[in-house]
């Protein structure tokens, strides 16, 4: 496993492809250097022996230690594990890990490359296999570019007016393939080791050039990376760790990109391109069952804080508004759970969770992220977004004001009560605000996109059974496959 | 075990003490006869080979054959068994299979007994042990006695003006004890075999006399139940199962009633009050997870199956609607199942659902159930609360407009499109609705009562020191009990 | 202007055509005496020297003083006077005051007809305005049939493979038309003097046939009606005007029923089909700006009066939610203002609502009335629905415990105390509940309705050029017309 | 009335004593620029023939034309005026046109200082007027500046453990008097001509001190403007409307600050301290009627035009949120337009808006602002918080691919894809977005301070009535005091 150290100084070789304001610049660009102290946590953690159950595993593949990260799970408790791994690392770095984008594309690759095999003969999954384990053998990090640039949205992949609208094949070669195309929303590619990419959608057999999957290192020939970074704004004194955080999200273009055939690993399968897809989307929104949770547990923490420095902490409405952040956090986190819980074994030997859950849990977060902002925003106050700048609680003519007017709740010091108004600030009335809310709506895929997975994968067939049973349209009512059995559970220490 | 035929001998059996519209009835009156119905259902099932393994368990008191519904889960299993139970089974039968009532109260029992022998040496748990015996023995059936009159919301047991506004001792005597009071809204009461009396809050010391829990047969001398049942207009040709179930709600009136000890559980241990109302309640919370996805089942189903007779199933806000039922129906199932696996085994080895999950999980639900009651009558229209009685369907004069009208959709029969209607109205505009509404927000406590409990039990201080670390005012953060560790699942079949 | 006495000596001359439980009955049927009981209001109210000022008017036709109910509005305080006295009645009879229907017929029909008049050449306003002379002089009441049976929802009428699904014209003749076809759910028809049948929905050429406006007697050769009446359980000794008012709703079938000309105001005209129905539905939309704000005035009376004898009106949550009854009701009541102040002269010189108010109106109801349901049984508890019946309040064996344990309160008899459950039970729990509740979402048109007129009317294209000229698209930003001239009020008393 | 020219040569003048990121800065200073720029919008369109008879009027005072944000509202159609004003003012600055600040301060002055006079004989009225002929005269613009710091918020400002957590009298001298304290939240005060001081609270005799009310030039002797600027990033080469305007928001420090008797309009009157918080606070309500509907026309419109862009215009679900816009906006507006005609006109002349309608309209927008933004952020897709830099759009290196991918609807020129995909962003994510999300629910009062000032004038005691009447428990249902008279309307060209 690689140190932070380790994972910087290879960052810094990497050649320049990032584009930010107007220029091309390296990784050690000073504006992307908070999505870059979200990942080191990753690396740093796992080497803490504190956290090492949590963060270490045996590889399957090589039978060495390495990151969770780079672990396909094999079995509910791997993706309890991981759902958990997310959640406190998410508390930590306040919000989103960002890791969990190439550990889901890798669980996506490592199930469909098996799948595709089993049908075709191909060798995808040798090659994927080959490449895992130099992925976990270096410790690597990678974003998954799924998301096309699209174009008409209304229209397929072929049909488009530019059929750059989504990346795809444009020359067959002997030893590889030429790709072109761009895609959008590529949160951490600019400080990632790896990109990985996957389709958006389903195929048609016309769109069979836009099924194509590979990887590559993030500084490959041909690919630009056009980076907006997204951070609070910097503290100058009052320095701590949620201001050190932040993400960047880049459009990767693929200008002509040569991809060598073993890290290709679908090229022209059109009709797994919707399976993939899915399979990524689906273990993404598992994901967001680890990190949303903790979205609302930073949340509601400095919900609980604010009330405290407003001294209000037990008025009624504000008891009544915590108290909603306990619900949207526990009941994602379970919908999770249960998703582990009734997933199911590939035949890859990935394990990979209930979609049913995955999906109504991710919908839920998706549609209750704005309330959530909402929540603390009402329970802060005005203040929120009209306390004054850093610089006016140092500068001499205005500290002294600064320090008398800010206190609210004399238990707590001018310092402690700045510190305080400055993390609702920097949580409810910054550019990281509207990340957090609009990666809540839309990471992983946004609730209308879940309302779409829900209405093909739940079985409303049986449901219209049981009302036909009730209604006495149907003599019988067969129920036996209407819920899974529930796993035989092991506890330590228990008897079955 | 018993056959429902032998459940309803022994009812018949019972000393009439029912009031319902003006006199005194017995067991055998028609009005009860659709809650009877209910009942039986969990008699049944347990005798139908196909569904053996879900109802029905080895007693690990007498090794024997038990059903489900006497059985104190002692692992997370278990647990999940019984919320599978309790939805298949209230599919089934349309909604609330009841019978969970005195399982929770069973459930609640055996935890507090032995929790108050260990703390004040007395032998409570012993005589539950005895009477739990020949509860699975006989295979009896309990209403769980919780709610009292309560008389001015705002004042303890021991302040209000009429000290029977809370069931209380009145006299102690060696051989047992004299209450008096009157317990509401007690389902399932006119045709349980037994009544299970329990404390329905936290007491203070002046409150002793209130401390108090028993179960005796429902027909004791001096037991007085004021039913009131609940069911749809009686079919008269147009039979269904929907239409043959229903439920009785009680008055349990305490007229100076004598308990014998051996059938005392609880008897002025006041700082157990709390617990005792909580057990019961948190149990009933979980049982709810198991009840109420049935009825969104239901109400899906009802829902998928009126669009088909409408013939608009395809569109998109219909779509769109009925994934809402599946959201509902799994977020609150999904809290059961993250509230099994995290459960805790309690001293008396008693397995007990985690509260947090079964709080939120039961909130959600109290709050969605009139939106989904909304959502199928948008569905289905008007028609729902005008449809033409049943008699107009066959009446000569009128049958064939009935018939000619009815269809909406011609692929449907005019009997079946009478029948999708006919339920359609029984759901939703009948008195067996109000029921499920109201229930939905107040069976095992209302969306207010989950909120408190979350208030009570949710860690908000981990949460502010999340928000403590993030703002730099501390400077470490400890995870290490933010979290409980993930169960190490041994599934079927899977290697670790 | 009739009195309510001559208003029911004419309804029991009418000809028997009601069937309701398996038989043919007439207008003495105690079924249908709740909704004739609310009709009767209407009668005694203009009779009243204290309501002759909302009540009344003098007719533009006739001179003479009629009943508002009868008289087309000619400008907005008419608007605000009709929306003040629905609100006002129907406070008074529980709710549904229901002789609007017939009055927003007429309202329709004064305008389209003038205005197919002014396209064609046609007769069809004095043939109605004769009507109306007629109408307002013998103080007629008047079911508006609107709805069709509809059959396939996907399929127009001439598609539909019963050609009855829509009542149509089967054969023209020198004196008049035959009809065919029924109309499902309509209110009060089966005590009203009178049908007015309007098309539903917007017609094409091919559906000419469909295009067909009438009215006519309700018990005409011919008409059927198939009624299902609906009012909560009769009281036997503790009445009230709740439990005295109630309503029948009826599907009312043409089979092949004679209209002869004078009663027919449109015939074939199918450009108007669309026109007419939304005339019809928007003046209804408006109305309900008046009575669905008095239904929340009664639930929220009530909710507040059920808080009293639970002692609990001063809990935070219950404050809160009480407040959210006068949030709806004065919503909805403001944007029937809005619309009554914006609203347009048509040629006809009848006065016609706003339609974006009267629909942002309307939804807003449709989609909090089940809300406001849940709110009441939220603070009832569940005694809303399990509350014993009646009679065991009376009846000797029982009527000492209900005394003694109905109250909650002290200053509240034990009388006081049940009159408020009862009137609890019946707003929540029973038959009425669910009419209230499914009417609130779909008389006058269903939440998703008037998002339909809504997306139809709304000028999104003002807003988009809003948009182009903020983001630099457009140079200028012309305004003039995006919003409408605040009328010049002359308010008693002021200077302009 | 001034020119904008006039109004920023006039500013240019004024003393600095703003500090902003670390030091001193005047009214030159560029970070407050945006905020200039909406205000200059009130002058501009003042000179503009075309919105002539909407911006200007006819002083009572003086008889000279002046601008209308200057004139205290005499009737119902000034009511509306202002109303329609601020709407159309706020959809062209993109939002805020934060005079209303000023405008609403000086109408509540206009009313309590009458009263003030009528109860005590002082003479606060004449200075009031004298100085509004003069903010007349000379066209001033005022922040009001009304939210105390407010130390604990549990506890009355004497209580404080620090007496300038509210702004107090702290000597009283006979020219005047000397204040002490801050005000936070203060928008606009940095390029306001003038700063009014009201109580922001209900005030106890022991308060007397903090009974104060004033108005001072905004750079006069020891008042301190420590101002936090608000701006979307600004263009480079893309300019536009939107990306102009900004805000700033000012703690203003009070320190010993001198106030002449002339500019002293309440001194010690604590019996008028709620009173005059309410006036500000309900006129401020009724303002939002007319911005908030704006800001929803902006959201719409964008939504609209990147639905355009998206090519998903038509699809259902977008649909029906863009008609969430015309609900929220429409009944806001509605909200104001019913709180104008049902005003009252108070002793002082002034015509008030109706408090209940404010508030549910008020109300209404502050629960819903969070939606919309994400309403608008769901349709819009993740590019919005995704979208690279402007300068990526325009670098030799990038413009190219830029110009290429932005384009999604082959309808829209890559400058005009850009343009809205920039507005969008500055729209969803940008300072500006968070600021009015928080505004939106903390400006004028949020929802929880509506809910409680429902809770004390709405007449629940009248709905109550209705309940006993409906209940049989009163026999008589007096409703004559339930609604007021609708006034009577002299629509031009209408006969009543």
């Amino acid at each position: 496993m690689r140190t932070s150290a380790e994972y910087l100084a290879n960052l810094k070789k990497m050649k320049p492809n990032l584009y930010i304001g107007g220029g091309k610049v390296g990784r050690d660009d000073p504006r992307i250097q908070p999505g870059v102290n979200v990942m080191a946590v990753t690396f740093d953690l796992a080497q803490d022996p504190e956290w090492e159950d949590l963060m270490t595993i045996t590889s399957r593949l090589t039978g060495k230690k390495i990151n969770r990260f780079t672990h396909p799970p094999q079995n509910a408790h791997d993706l309890m594990q991981k759902q958990k791994m997310i959640r406190l690392l998410a508390q930590r770095v306040g919000g989103c890990i960002q890791r969990c984008m190439g550990y889901d594309a890798i669980i996506a690759l490592s199930i469909v490359t098996k799948e595709m095999d089993e049908k075709y003969g191909t060798e995808y999954n040798r090659r994927f296999i080959n490449y895992l384990k130099s992925y976990q053998e270096r410790d690597l990090t990678a974003a998954c570019a799924q998301t096309d640039m699209k174009g008409d949205r209304i229209k397929r992949p072929h049909e488009q007016a530019d059929p750059d609208a989504y990346v795809h094949i444009v020359e067959q070669r002997d030893d590889g393939i030429i790709v072109r195309g761009a895609k959008i929303s590529i949160t951490m590619a600019a400080y990632a080791d790896e990109i990985i990419v996957l389709p958006t959608r389903a195929l048609k057999e016309a769109d069979r050039d836009y099924a194509v999957a590979f990887a590559l290192p993030a500084d490959w020939e041909g690919i630009q990376l056009v980076t907006r970074p997204v951070a609070v704004r910097q503290r100058k004194t009052l320095k701590c760790p949620f201001a050190e955080m932040g993400v960047s999200d880049s459009m990767v273009i693929f200008d002509n990109v040569f991809v060598p055939k073993e890290r290709l690993f679908m090229c022209g399968e059109w009709e797994f391109g919707r399976r993939l897809a899915l399979l990524f989307a689906d273990s993404h929104r598992h994901s967001y069952s680890g990190c949303k949770p903790a979205v609302s547990d930073i949340l509601c923490g400095a919900a609980a804080l604010v009330a405290e420095a407003n001294n209000i902490e037990r008025v009624s409405h504000v008891r009544e508004k915590l108290s909603e952040f306990a619900g949207s956090a526990e009941l994602a986190y379970a919908a999770g759970i249960a998703s582990a819980i009734y997933g199911d074994k590939t035949s890859s030997g990935t394990y990979f969770p209930n979609v049913i859950y995955a999906n109504v849990g991710r919908r839920l977060m998706g549609e209750t992220i704005f309330h959530e902002f909402n929540l603390l925003a009402e329970i802060a106050g005005g203040l929120a977004v009209t306390l004054p700048y850093e610089d006016e609680f140092t500068a001499e003519q205005t500290k002294a004001w600064m320090d008398k007017y800010i206190i609210r709740n004399p238990n707590l010091s001018p310092e402690d009560s700045h510190r305080i108004w400055r993390l609702v600030e920097n949580l409810t009335a910054s550019p990281m605000a509207c990340w957090y809310e609009i990666a809540g709506i839309h990471g992983g895929g946004s609730p209308v996109m879940e309302t779409i997975a829900l209405n093909l994968e739940y079985d409303y067939e049986s449901r219209k059974k049981i009302a036909r049973y009730l209604a006495g349209m149907d003599k019988e009512l067969n129920q036996s496959k209407q819920l899974q059995e529930a796993p035989n559970l092991c506890l330590e220490g228990e008897e079955g």
